[in-house]
């Protein structure tokens, strides 16, 4: 499999969810111009322009970060029960991440008019907030063990850090340990992205 | 199960696969003021105070509606097969969908300042010309038959035409057509929405 990747973007849930499956992948870095580094349009790999996209063996590309994670947590029987409460609570919060975290960081990446800014962030405030009371004193959001959920949080978490957005200190004290995963050093380091 | 809902809203998508599936449910309808119309205080039911919201018979509250989708799927078989491309297209597209369409509506649900209506408008311009390229001829988005991003698509594009934006003439029809689905019809009507 081919991971289409851009250094420490979204993407890199999916890059954490492959080492900690312990599943073989290339990666392919993709730049900022939509050219990946072996000078391919990525645009004619996933039409619609951003990473992550998996290649499959046959060819297939998957794309969408939620996707790409359950798909990887199908094949390896990892990161997510087959069935269960800890199965749709981690879809739930991975799925949240997306529509109502992710998004939120739009305006920051695309240096939006700051009223557009204040509003996500105010968002943001409250989102993670409602991450915090979910993951409580556990050492994973939803379990005591990683699921799909945790590499997305990581990733949104190095986020606020990156663009100084406060979050709740036990998020703090998460982001920390989880930069301590080996999965996680692994996909930081393939990035190159030293863990700070 | 209950599904608490509101008439028009994403919570539409939900409805429509639980009559679709043949599951037995009650609905239960959420007003703008967070008041169920049985008198209780919805952000005690889902603090993040959205729908769609599932009571499975035990008590546990689902949120997020890809996943309450997807869960519906598992609990009948029906609308997401258990594996191949086509159960990895359908929660592709309906990812796409709540993180590339949906969100692009809120500019105009929360009435945005115009410039971001307007850049909402592009993104949604762009995103409904991906999704018909891959409706193509199909009568369901990533099959022959219907799956968990058929009733997405719906609401999606019930809400372009009710914001006057404009779709691909692929997509008109293929909203014509659903709803004439005897599921859309039944859930459209509970909602007190007349098919027009």
């Amino acid at each position: 499999m081919i991971l289409y990747y851009a250094p420490g973007a979204c993407s890199q849930a999916s890059h954490i969810a492959l080492v900690e499956a312990g599943l073989p992948y290339k990666l392919v870095r993709v730049g900022r111009d939509k050219q990946t580094e072996d000078g391919r349009d990525f645009w004619t790999i996933n039409p619609k322009g951003y990473t992550p996209a998996l290649e499959l063996d046959d060819g297939t590309i998957l794309t969408e970060n939620l996707v790409i994670l359950a798909y990887i947590a199908q094949l390896t029987g990892k990161l997510l029960p087959e069935d269960g409460l800890v199965r749709w609570r981690a879809l739930e919060a991975t799925e949240f991440m997306t529509t109502e975290i992710h998004v939120n960081f739009r305006p920051f990446f695309f240096n939006a008019p700051q009223p557009e800014k204040d509003k996500a962030r105010q968002m943001l405030d409250r989102r993670f907030a409602t991450i915090a009371g979910q993951l409580d004193d556990k050492p994973f959001l939803v379990s005591d063990r990683m699921t799909i959920s945790d590499p997305y949080l990581f990733v949104m978490l190095s986020w606020a850090a990156m663009f100084g957005i406060d979050v709740p200190e036990r998020l703090s004290h998460y982001l920390a340990r989880m930069r301590t995963e080996p999965s996680v050093a692994k996909a930081l380091a393939e990035e190159g992205l030293a863990a700070t």
